[in-house]
């Protein structure tokens, strides 16, 4: 097992990486911002390197720094946690180079993951279901709606740039395929400077499901089973709860264990999450694979009994899963919510600021992740996470009104905050009957 | 289901249990005493009623004060919690007279079970073994000594009115006897008053372990596990963990039924523990059975994934249990420590005062059950526990590993405490290997 082990990260997931080291005797070693002098990661680190300013360019994403502050304190591997360079190939690379180990998957697996195209064809191979479309882009409005056709409307057309919703239409029947191919065509060349056009399936309505699997470097894959992530903003999520109740037995085993022939093809290692849209009719299809610990995964380790971040660093130091397939069970519904400073009110733009006065839920079945404290002050250069609520019941119900209850308690002060928000969520009546989709806070709130 | 439930109690164990109300929509009255203005419990309840002055006898333990509060805010029932008037059965009599439903045993049944030697005889009943001894006090010393040899040595002679280690002597043979027959018959002529004399078999270094039993009001009994609560200071517990690490599933099925035997033959209903004595042979004892919710039930909830403040309040609403024994299925290892304003340097002296700086931790397999924040006022009127520091491993190891980190994380400024004392346990050899028995303390510290 490893000795010492750097933290590549801030906020509340190097808070929690951080004790899961403390738990396993392993000396934990934080980097640090300028402006993360006092945050709690760098206080509560057995070491603690300062590896430049605020901006995360010259600090959190700074490879030869952070490689550097692994060097010098002779850290022997590196937990990146979520973001920053987590999936950046390039780092678990000079990782590798500089003899420490990476913990995740390797350099070329990230790469290949990494690229939507290479990641489609690799699990179109193992044959798992992926949203059918053009291979490649298409020459023109005949031979996109011939495909569009062989498709099957309705369809998306999809400028191969595109984003933020630009150069993108949905086209529900032969009869206004022309004209929306052409103006999602009109808009890339505008917005992007490239008018190549996809044609893919359009989803209606999807869930997003998604499968945690964990993978070691002897071939041994398992799945912990899914998260429903459906309730997204601008493609962020924003609650994840597990299980989703939209799968059932059936459908749970044969996506866990697509899920599990998605890693192998991959030669996956470490923790991983396959992420699937899965449309009313419980198709479901291949979206993209993350190739790291996720912020949500605490729903996992509470409906399944695993910590996730242990098994990381256990895998990551050569030793076998520490359970096969039969062993997982599902105990229970775990909800998470995130808790940001921001404004929903002002199109949720972020709050920094210090922390006045501050109260948090606990007891039965409450756990709360986070780096804040009284009087921190939430700086403007990082993202706005505040803390992860995460509440478990005996049944989705029960996980509900505990939810509720937490969010009722809560208090923040000296900052806005999406608690309100949350408590909207919860208590509205479609999220209770579990009728949820990815258009959920669109529709429910009118909001895109 | 009640619309509304008073709880006559303060501090962690209020907010635990206005929390449960919450997560299942029934009204909170809180009650507080004049000190407790500012108390959690008091801000986080629904409804909160001041009861009277600071000291308990004129607030807390005024049940007259308590009725009314219930019939004024029309509660349905109170929850007792524990300590106060919890285990009082004149209380749980009047409240059936006032018509509000005492969350708790019947009256008849707290006062069957108070009474020591009434307990006793209706376990012998029962087939449940009991520490053997002499069923009334004992004439003189050659009745004692022939007694003595029926029981077999080594013996305890005990001053029927003794207590703090006055008027009690261990024997260790027919040799010894006599002489120390006179002297603890001496020391409680002088101590009490009354040379009254016991006689009782010795158990030598035991373990204190209890077994949780719910019960409803339709005769079904279960129980729901052990907890190993050897750690004590002057028979005060310190640390519980669950399971015992003693027990073999053999002798945990024995004393399971034991106990649910007991709880039958006394016709109870809701929460209870039997208390069990457990020699070195594996022998277990009945010594008592506490007719509440107890400190250290979270252990419980987290290795049976049962909510046991939520089940009493269904199963006094007149549901019945929502588990058989069956169900009841152990899950890794939880450890709990009792956080307390005292000081270990000063024989524990309580340590009251305002919080001045505070961090808790948190994360997975982290709960903290509490009512203190930052610039909390510790009041000097009642007992002197902060907070419940729970934590939950795959293994006795890793909870073991987990409570250290916890504890070397947790920061309480402004009052002294027992957070260190705490961690001398948790990183005590022999408490590390399970070498635990009541005298652990007393010997591993020199203290008594």
């Amino acid at each position: 097992m490893f000795r010492k082990v750097l933290i590549a990260n801030r906020g509340e997931i190097a808070v929690r990486i951080i004790r899961a080291l403390r738990e396993m005797g392993i000396i934990s070693v934080a980097v640090y911002s300028e402006a993360d002098r006092d945050s709690l990661h760098t206080m509560l680190a057995d070491e603690a390197i300062c590896i430049g300013p605020a901006p995360a360019v010259k600090s959190y994403l700074d490879m030869d720094r952070i490689l550097s502050a692994a060097v010098a304190t002779g850290a022997q591997a590196i937990h990146p946690g979520f973001g920053f360079l987590s999936e950046n190939e390039k780092f678990a690379r000079l990782c590798t180079e500089v003899g420490v180990k990476f913990i995740g998957p390797k350099s070329e697996t990230i790469a290949k993951l990494g690229d939507k195209a290479k990641a489609r064809d690799t699990m179109q191979k193992a044959g798992i279901p992926v949203i059918p479309g053009t291979d490649g882009s298409v020459k023109d409005v005949d031979e996109a709606l011939k495909l569009a056709k062989t498709i099957g409307f309705p369809v998306m057309i999809k400028a191969a740039l595109g984003g933020g919703g630009k150069g993108m239409r949905v086209s529900r029947s032969e009869a206004d395929f022309a004209e929306n191919f052409m103006t999602a065509k009109a808009e890339a060349l505008k917005g992007f400077s490239d008018d190549s056009m996809y044609i893919e399936k359009y989803i209606e309505r999807p869930r997003h499901i998604e499968f945690q699997i964990m993978a070691d470097s002897y071939g041994n894959v398992v799945h912990l089973g899914e998260r429903d992530c459906s309730i997204q903003r601008r493609h962020q999520k924003v609650l994840e709860e597990a299980p989703s109740i939209f799968l059932d037995e059936n459908l749970r085993e044969k996506m866990g264990n697509a899920a599990v022939s998605a890693a192998k093809a991959a030669g996956y290692e470490n923790a991983g999450t396959i992420e699937f849209l899965v449309d009313k009719h419980r198709n479901f299809y291949f979206m993209e694979m993350n190739t790291r610990i996720q912020v949500e995964h605490p729903v996992t380790e509470w409906i399944t009994g695993m910590d996730l971040i242990k098994e990381q660093i256990r895998v990551a130091a050569g030793e076998k899963l520490s359970v096969s397939q039969k062993d997982v069970k599902i105990e229970g519904h775990a909800i998470e919510c995130r808790i940001n400073a921001e404004n929903p009110e002002k199109n949720f733009a972020p709050s920094p600021g210090r922390i006045t006065n501050m109260h948090l839920p606990g007891g039965n079945g409450v756990r709360v992740d986070t780096h804040i404290y009284e009087d921190y002050v939430i700086s403007p250069f990082y993202d706005s996470m505040l803390l992860k609520l995460i509440v478990h019941g005996k049944s989705r119900d029960e996980a509900i009104a505990k939810m509720r209850s937490a969010l009722g308690e809560i208090i923040i002060e000296g900052v806005d905050t999406n608690i309100d928000f949350n408590y909207e969520i919860i208590n509205n009546p479609d999220f209770i009957k579990g009728d949820i989709d990815t258009s959920f806070i669109e529709k429910q709130f009118k909001m895109q």
